[in-house]
C-alpha cells in the first residue's frame, strides 16, 4: 500500500520527533515540572507583542477577502518589497520584491528550491553535524545527499574534504549558520573560502553550483556576534529564511527564499521556484502571516531570555565536568558524550527524566544536542539531574 | 540550471494563473469596474464574521507559545477530534482524531497522500474535465495521470471508460464533487457504481485502489442538493478537504485528510502521510488557523450570495443563447463554446474585457469555465458584454 520510498522513512522516523512525543508521555506520568525535555527546537520565548497586535489590527483594518485570499503564488508584492528593503537596510544588499519568494517556512523553501534545481542522481553536499531532514528533502527529488564529516575541534566546516567531494554531479551545497545543532556561526573567512572553492569548481566542471543558506537562526546571535550575509560572498546563493525562531512562529509556517538577480538564470529560477511552490501543494505562504510580516519586518524575539538560558546551562554543564563549545547562536548546546556511544548516554539521561537528542541524528555520533529553548526554571531544576548524570560517569 | 522535470511546467504554466495576472493588468489599464474577470476561483464572499472574531479571541485568550508553536505533525489533537466529531454529527460517520491529518489546504493534502502511496510508474485515474494541477501532483511522485474522457451530456463520470482504464498499475482515483469546473455533484448512484467497479477491480488484480475525494467545494451546494459522503460507499477512500471555500480562507492554506480506520493498512497510511507532511516541508498545517477551525468547525460562508450570482449569470447567459447545464454546487459555470476552438472564443471574450478560462485547461476543449465568485455588480455589468459576444456569434 505504502510507497517504497516512504518505507525507510517510517522505519527511521525522526528521533527528535519521537523524543518530543516521549517527553509528552513522561510529562503525563511524572508531571511536566519533573521532566526536563531538551529535545525539540520549539521556541520558549513568545512572539513579540507587536506580532499579536498586528494580527488583531489586520483583522480589524484590512479587507477580509484580501487578507485571507489568494495572491500571486510568490506572495503579496508589498510584503516581498518590504522584506527586500529591510534586508537592504540591514545588510547593504540591493534586493527588490522580484528576489523574494514567500514560502511555508524554511523547510518548504528548501523543498521548493530543491525541486526547482535537482535532476535524479545529482548531488547536494552538506556538512556534519546537520539537520537530518536535509536527507529527506534531497531524496524527495531523487538527489543524493553527500555529507562532509564533522570537524569537532571548532565545528567550522571541514573545507579540505568539502573540496574533494565536489564533482560534476554537485548541484547544490546546504549550509546552516548559526548552526543546528552546534550553535556555531560560520565566520566571514569560512564563507570566503567556501565561495572560492565553489567558484573554482564551477570553472573546473563548467557547472553552476548553488549555495543554499538555511537561515532560521539568523537573528539568534549572542554577545554581538555577526552573522555574515551569504549572498555577498557568492553569486549563486539562495537564502532559505524562516520566521519560526526570529518571531517565535514555528507553527505558522512562514518564511521566504531570496533568489538574487546576480545568480545564473535568476529569472528562470524564480519562475520555476514559484511554480514549484504551487505544484508541491503549498500554493502560497499563509496569507495572514504574510500581512503580519509586512508590519513586523524588523521585530525580533527577546534574545536576552535565550542568552540567560545559554549561560546558565553552559556554565552548569561545565561545572559538572561536561565538555562543550560555547555556542554563539541558535538555541542549542552540542555536548560531548562521556561515552563513545551517545545513545547509551541518552538512555542514562532519560533515567533522570532528562531528554536530549543523540548526535547520530545529526550525523555526528559521540555528541548530544540540548535545546535550551525552555523555561529558565526548567534549566534550574534540571541542573541537579545533570549533576547526578555527571556523577554516574565520574565526571565531577 | 533548472531541473528537467520543471521545464515543461514552465512552458505550460497555469492558464488560470496567467489569466489572473492578465486580469490585473487589464484592470490597471481600463479600471477594475470595466474588466469582467471570471478566471480565478478566489472567493468573493468574505469569511464568516466568527472566523475573524475567533482570530482575535484566540490571540487574546490562548497562550502565544501554544498558538504559534509546533505541535504533532498531524496537527493539534483537540482540533482533529473536533473535526472528527463534526463530521460524525453531519454524516453519521464514526471518525476520531486519529483519522484526521491537518494539511496546508487540499492541494497539499493531495500531495501528501500521493507521496504516501505512489511508486514510480503507478497510475492515478481522474475524470475530465478536471483541475489541471492533478497532473502535476501525480508527476511529482513519478506517477502517471490517466484521464477518462468527459461525458458532456450531464458531466457525471464516464464509468464504462473508467472500468476499462483500471489495471494492475492503478493505485488511486481522484474525484472532485461538487466539481470544478462543471459544478456538478456526483449522485449517490454514481458513487455506488464507482465503488462497485473499484471493489471488483481490487479483487481482479489483488490490489488496493484508493479513492481520493477532493472536496474543497463540499459546502457549496444549492437548492438543498445533497453531497454524499464518499467514505460511506467505499472503504479505501481518503478525503482531501479544504476550508478555502467553505470559510473563504484560500490564502491561509488550511485543510485536512480523512484516513478512515476501515481502509487497508489504515494506521500505516496515517503514519506515512504524517511523515510525508513533514518531509515535504509543510511540517504542519498553519497553527493559528488550526485553532480557528476548532472554534468555527460548523461555520459556513453566506451561500446565498453565490446562489444569487449563479442564478443571475446562468439566466443571463441562457437568455443570450449560450448553452450550459445549471450547476448544483461550487461556483463555476461550464459553458459550451459557440465555436469548436474555445480558445478563439476566449480571445473574443477578452476583446469585450471578459476573462474566462478555456476548457482545454481542464482536458475538456469546446467549453469555457466562468467563475462566478465575483461581486453581483460585476455580473450585472458584464451581461451587456456577454450579449455583445452572443451577437458576435449570432446566438441571439
Amino acid at each position: 500500500m505504502i510507497s517504497e520510498k516512504m518505507i525507510p522513512l517510517m522505519k527511521n522516523n525522526s528521533a527528535i520527533r519521537m523524543m518530543f512525543e516521549e517527553g509528552n508521555k513522561l510529562a503525563a506520568k511524572y508531571g511536566r515540572e519533573n521532566v526536563f525535555d531538551f529535545s525539540l527546537g520549539n521556541p520558549s520565548v513568545p512572539a513579540p507583542a507587536e506580532v499579536n497586535q498586528a494580527i488583531q489590527d489586520i483583522v480589524k483594518e484590512e479587507d477580509s477577502l484580501f487578507v485571507h485570499g489568494y495572491m500571486s503564488n510568490a506572495g503579496y508584492e508589498d510584503v516581498r518589497e518590504t522584506i527586500a528593503q529591510s534586508l537592504n537596510r540591514r545588510f547593504g544588499t540591493s534586493f527588490h520584491a522580484g528576489n523574494i519568494l514567500m514560502t511555508v517556512g524554511a523547510a518548504s523553501g528548501l523543498n521548493v528550491i530543491l525541486k526547482t534545481l535537482l535532476n535524479p542522481g545529482e548531488q547536494v553536499i552538506t556538512f556534519a553535524p546537520y539537520f537530518v531532514e536535509y536527507g529527506s528533502y534531497v531524496r524527495n527529488y531523487d538527489g543524493e545527499l553527500v555529507v562532509v564529516s564533522p570537524n569537532t575541534v571548532d565545528f567550522q566546516p571541514n573545507l579540505v574534504e568539502f573540496e574533494e567531494k565536489i564533482n560534476e554531479k554537485t548541484k547544490a551545497v546546504i549550509i546552516n549558520t548559526p548552526n543546528n545543532p552546534t550553535g556555531v556561526i560560520y565566520s566571514e573567512e569560512t564563507l570566503q573560502k567556501i565561495a572560492a572553492i565553489l567558484e573554482k569548481k564551477q570553472k573546473e566542471f563548467g557547472t553552476s553550483i548553488v549555495l543554499l543558506s538555511d537561515e532560521p537562526y539568523r537573528e539568534l546571535a549572542y554577545d554581538g556576534a555577526v552573522v555574515p550575509y551569504v549572498t555577498k560572498y557568492y553569486r549563486n546563493t539562495v537564502v532559505c529564511y524562516s520566521y519560526s525562531k526570529s518571531l517565535s512562529l514555528p507553527g505558522e509556517r512562514i518564511g521566504y527564499l531570496v533568489i538574487p538577480s546576480e545568480m545564473d538564470e535568476s529569472a528562470n529560477v524564480f519562475q520555476a521556484a514559484t511554480i514549484a511552490n504551487r505544484v508541491l501543494g503549498c500554493v502560497n505562504a499563509p496569507s495572514l502571516m504574510q500581512r503580519v510580516i509586512k508590519r513586523c519586518v524588523d521585530a525580533n524575539v527577546n534574545l536576552e531570555a535565550y542568552d540567560r538560558n545559554r549561560n546558565l546551562l553552559y556554565n552548569g554543564l561545565k561545572e559538572c565536568g561536561f565538555s562543550c563549545i560555547k555556542p554563539e547562536g541558535a538555541f542549542y548546546l552540542f555536548v560531548k558524550s562521556p561515552v563513545e556511544n551517545e545513545k547509551e548516554f541518552c538512555e542514562v539521561c532519560k533515567q533522570y527524566n532528562v531528554l536530549v537528542v543523540p548526535g547520530s541524528s545529526f550525523a555526528c555520533p559521540g555528541y548530544v544536542r540540548i535545546a535550551y529553548c525552555v523555561s529558565y526554571g526548567q534549566i534550574e531544576r534540571s541542573l541537579p539531574a545533570f549533576r547526578k548524570i555527571a556523577e554516574h560517569y565520574n565526571l565531577v
